[in-house]
C-alpha cells in the first residue's frame, strides 16, 4: 500500500464510523424516535456532524489527499477513494466549522418544523426555516464556486456530476415536447382504464405481509435488511450487510405501499450488492443519486408495473385480498397500476407525468438559486407551474410546496436525479435486453437473473467509477434520453390500446 | 462559570454525542438490526468507542479535571460533573487505547456469540469469548487497582459505589438466614395459590396493546418514549426526552410481558424525570445501578404486584382477555402473580426467590475474579449453586449459565445491584409511607402522586449526589436491609395466608 495512503486510514475509519452514526440517527428519527426528543437529539447530531466535518477537512487529510490525487501507484480502490475525498474536500474546505455545525443542527430541527407545517398546512411556519436553509446552501456553494460556475450547477453536481443546467435544460425541453402530446392523448382515453378497485379498503396488517413478500420476491435480503415504516419512504444503509428500507401504509391505497416497497427494494438491492472491498470505504455506496434512482425505478416501474412481473405472483396478491381483487384480471390490474392521472403529489404520480413534477421543482430551484426569488412567493409560483404542466392547481400548500422533505434537508439539486434515473433505467434496459429476454425471465419468476445482471454491471462497483463512466461502460454509449421517451411512448400505447 | 471548567465544554459535548451514538447502536442492534450486519457494524462501534475513550482520557481533560476536583468555586452541577469525570478517568486512565478498542469490538461481537450459544445450548461456543472478556475485565481493573483493593471490589464499585464484598457478604448472609425459612414455608403451602391461568394462550397483538396501556398508566410518557421488542427487556435513553424500553412477548405467558413492561417503565420514568440542567451532561442519568433497580422494582413488585394497584384497572385486563380471566377474581390474580416457584431463570423469578439467583451470580463472580477458577468448570459450579439455593439443577446451560447477557458485555459486578435495588426500594417505600398512603393512592388510580414523590426525592437529581448519599437523604437513614426482609415476610404471609 502507498505509504501516504496508509496515513489516511485512521481518518477514513473515523469518517466511516461517524457517518454511520449520523445515518443511524437519521433512520431512527424518521422511523421511531419520540417526537419530543428531536430537539435535544438534534444537538447531538450537530456535534457529530461537526466531528465528521472536522475529520474530513482535517489539515493532514487535505494535504495527504492533495499529494495523493496525482499519485500513480494507487490501486483502483485507493484511487477512487482519493478522488471521492478530493470531491468532498472541495465541497467542504471553505466552510467555517461553526457554520457547518449550525447548519447541521438547523437541518436536524427543520425536519420536525416541515412535518408540523405540512400537517397544519401552514407554509408560514416553514418559510423562515426554508429561508435560512437556502441561505446556507447558497453561502456554502459560493465558498466552493470557481470562475464561470453558477450556484445551481454546483448543487446539481453533488448528486449527478456533469449533469448541469445546460444538459438538464435540453433534457427537460425534449421531455416536454415529446411527452406532453402523449399525456394529452392518454387523458383523452382515460375511460379505458379503471383503477377504482385499488382504492378499496385493504387491511394494513395484510398489506405489511404482502410488502415483505414482494420485497423478498424481487431480491431484498432480510438477513441483511430491514423494512420499517416512516412518513416518507426511503432507503438507508450502514454497509452492504445492513440496508434498511421504509414504506408507508394507507388503508385505501394498495398501490402506494406496494410499489414504494419495490422502489425502495431496488435501492436496497443496489446497496446490498456493493463489493466487500468497497463497503465501509468512501466509495462503498451507490455511484450517484441518478444511478441509484435508475435502479429503484427499474424495479418499480419497468419491472414492477409490467404484466410479465405479476404473471407468476398475481394469484398470491388476489389470495391476500380476495374481496377486492377476485374479479380483477391480471391485465386489468396492470392497466390500473399504470393509469395516468395528472395529480398534485409527486410520490403518487404515475410514471408518465412524473417528470413534469420534477420539471416544476427544477425550474423553482433555478429561480431560488439564481434569481433571488422572494421566499414568500414560492407557493404561488409552485401552484402556477402545476397548473401549466399538470393542468391542476393545488388548493393548499400541504399538497403543494410543502409535500417534499427535500428542501427541509437542504437537498437542492436532488430532484432532477429522479428524472435522470428513469432515463438511465431505460437505457440500461435497452442494453440488458440484448443479453437477457427480460420479460421471459419475469414470467418465469427468475428475478435472480435480473439482480445478477444489475449486480455485475452496476451494483458491485459502488462509487469506484464516476457515474457517467459507469453508465457508459454498462450501456456502451453516452447518456441518451431517447430510450426513455420511446419506452414511455410504447408503454402507454399498449396500456391504453392506442 | 469557572474558566477552567469552561475549557471542558467541547470535550463534554463530544463525549455526550459519542455516548449517545453508542447507545443508539446498542439499542438498534438489540431491537432491529439485521443479524448478518453485526460484524461490520461492530467495527464501527469499536471505532466510536475508541473515540469516546480517547476523548474521556484526553490529556487536556485529565489535567483540567485534576485541577478542578479541588476547586471551590464550582456550582453543584459543575462539581458533580467533575466528580463523575474523575471517577471515569480513574477507571480508564491506565488502559492503553488499543486494548480499549479491542475490548469494545470484542464485546460488540460477543453479544451475537452469546445469543448463538444460548440458542444452541452450547457453552463451549461461548467459553472462549467469555474467557477473553474476563481477561480484559481483570486486566483493566488491575490498571485501576490501589493498595489493599481487590479486583472484584473495583468492579462492584462501578455499579454501586461503596457496596463492596464486605457489605455484600453481610447483606446476602442475612437474606439467606432470614428468607430461606420463608421460602420453605411458602413452598409447603403452594397449593393455596394457582397461577395456571396465566399460562393460557394470550394473543400477542392484544398483549402489545395492554403493555402500552399499562406503561402509560404507570406514567411512562410516550411523547418522549418508545416501547419496542428485544430478546431481553431493557431500558436505554439518549436524554430526558428520549427514553426507550423494550419487552418480549410470549403467547403462553401473560405475566412476562406485563411485569417486565412495568419494570422497564420504572426505569424509564426515572430517566424521564431527570432535571433539564443535568440531562446531556455526565451526571444526567440515574444515580447508580442499584438506585435504578430500586425504581424499576418499586414499580414492578411493590406497586405492580399489589392488589391496590390492580383494583382500578383489573376490569380492563379482564376485558382484554375475557376467556382467560373472566372467572379469575382480582384477589386470585394478585395471588397468582406473586406465586413463589423456585426456578432456573432469573428474569422469570418471583420476588421472594429472586435474591437467591443473585447470590449464585455474586458468589460465582467472586470466584471468577478472585480465585482464578477454571472457565470450563463454570457451568458445573453454576448448577451446584442452583441446587443448593433453589433446590433445582439446570438440565442444560441455556437455562443455566448461558441465560444472562451481562457477562457477554463484561458487566461483572452488576448483578448485586439488582438485589440492592429491591432493598433500597423497600427502604424508600417505608419513608414514602410516612407522607403518602400509597395503597390508597393506588386504589384511586393516582399514580401521578407516586411518580411526583419519586421524582422529587430521587429522579430529578440524576447523578448529582453519590448514590449512597441520595438514598440517605431520601430516606433519612443509612442503608438498612431490614425493611426489605420485613416487607417480603409480611407480603408472603398475606399472599399465602400463613
Amino acid at each position: 500500500m502507498n505509504q501516504l495512503y496508509q496515513q489516511l486510514t485512521p481518518y477514513l475509519e473515523r469518517s466511516m464510523a461517524l457517518e454511520a452514526a449520523l445515518i443511524l440517527f437519521d433512520w431512527d428519527m424518521a422511523t421511531l424516535a419520540p417526537e419530543k426528543g428531536a430537539e435535544k437529539t438534534g444537538t447531538m447530531i450537530g456535534i457529530l456532524s461537526d466531528e465528521y466535518f472536522k475529520n474530513t477537512t482535517d489539515k493532514t487529510v487535505v494535504e495527504l489527499v492533495k499529494k495523493l490525487k496525482d499519485a500513480q501507484d494507487l490501486n483502483e480502490v485507493e484511487a477512487a477513494v482519493v478522488r471521492e475525498l478530493w470531491e468532498r474536500i472541495e465541497r467542504l474546505e471553505g466552510i467555517p466549522s461553526e457554520e457547518y455545525r449550525e447548519y447541521s443542527e438547523l437541518k436536524a430541527k427543520a425536519r420536525g418544523v416541515w412535518e408540523k407545517a405540512r400537517e397544519a398546512d401552514d407554509y408560514q411556519l416553514f418559510a423562515p426555516v426554508l429561508e435560512k436553509i437556502i441561505g446556507f446552501e447558497k453561502k456554502f456553494a459560493a465558498y466552493q464556486k470557481k470562475d464561470g460556475q453558477n450556484i445551481y450547477d454546483i448543487l446539481l453536481d453533488r448528486y449527478e456530476k456533469g449533469f448541469g443546467v445546460k444538459t438538464l435544460d435540453v433534457f427537460f425541453d425534449r421531455l416536454k415536447k415529446e411527452l406532453m402530446p402523449v399525456v394529452k392523448q392518454v387523458i383523452a382515453h382515460n375511460d379505458r382504464v379503471d383503477n377504482s378497485f385499488l382504492k378499496k379498503s385493504f387491511d394494513i396488517e395484510t398489506q405489511k405481509k404482502v410488502a415483505r413478500f414482494i420485497a423478498e420476491y424481487v431480491g431484498f435480503d432480510f438477513e441483511k435488511g430491514v423494512l420499517a415504516e416512516s412518513a416518507h419512504p426511503f432507503t438507508t444503509n450502514l454497509h452492504n450487510e445492513d440496508v434498511r428500507i421504509t414504506t408507508n401504509y394507507e388503508k385505501h391505497n394498495l398501490e402506494g405501499a406496494l410499489f414504494s416497497v419495490i422502489h425502495e427494494a431496488g435501492h436496497g438491492i443496489y446497496e446490498l450488492g456493493i463489493r466487500n472491498d468497497l463497503t465501509q470505504t468512501p466509495v462503498g455506496t451507490g455511484a450517484s443519486m441518478g444511478i441509484h434512482e435508475s435502479q429503484s425505478r427499474f424495479y418499480e416501474n419497468m419491472i414492477g408495473r409490467s404484466e410479465a412481473f405479476w404473471k407468476p405472483i398475481y394469484k398470491q396478491l388476489v389470495e391476500a385480498f380476495p374481496s377486492q381483487l377476485t374479479n380483477v384480471s391480471l391485465h386489468q390490474f396492470v392497466q390500473a397500476v399504470n393509469r395516468v392521472e395528472p395529480g398534485l403529489i409527486r410520490i403518487k404520480a404515475d410514471e408518465l407525468t412524473y417528470c413534469f413534477h420534477i420539471m416544476v421543482r427544477y425550474e423553482m430551484e433555478k429561480l431560488i438559486m439564481e434569481e433571488d426569488v422572494d421566499i414568500a412567493k414560492l407557493p404561488e409560483i409552485w401552484n402556477d407551474k402545476y397548473e401549466e404542466y399538470l393542468g391542476i392547481r393545488p388548493k393548499d400548500d400541504a399538497s403543494g410546496i410543502l409535500q417534499d422533505v427535500h428542501w427541509s434537508q437542504g437537498d437542492f439539486g436532488y430532484f432532477p436525479s429522479y428524472a435522470l434515473g428513469s432515463a438511465f433505467a431505460a437505457q440500461i434496459w435497452h442494453t440488458m435486453e440484448k443479453e437477457i429476454s427480460i420479460n421471459k425471465e419475469l414470467e418465469a419468476g427468475n428475478l435472480k437473473v435480473i439482480k445478477a445482471y444489475l449486480g455485475n454491471h452496476i451494483h458491485q462497483y459502488g462509487k469506484l467509477k464516476p457515474a457517467r463512466q459507469l453508465l457508459e461502460e454498462a450501456t456502451g454509449e453516452e447518456f441518451n434520453p431517447q430510450y426513455y421517451i420511446d419506452y414511455l411512448k410504447n408503454k402507454y400505447k399498449q396500456i391504453y390500446e392506442l
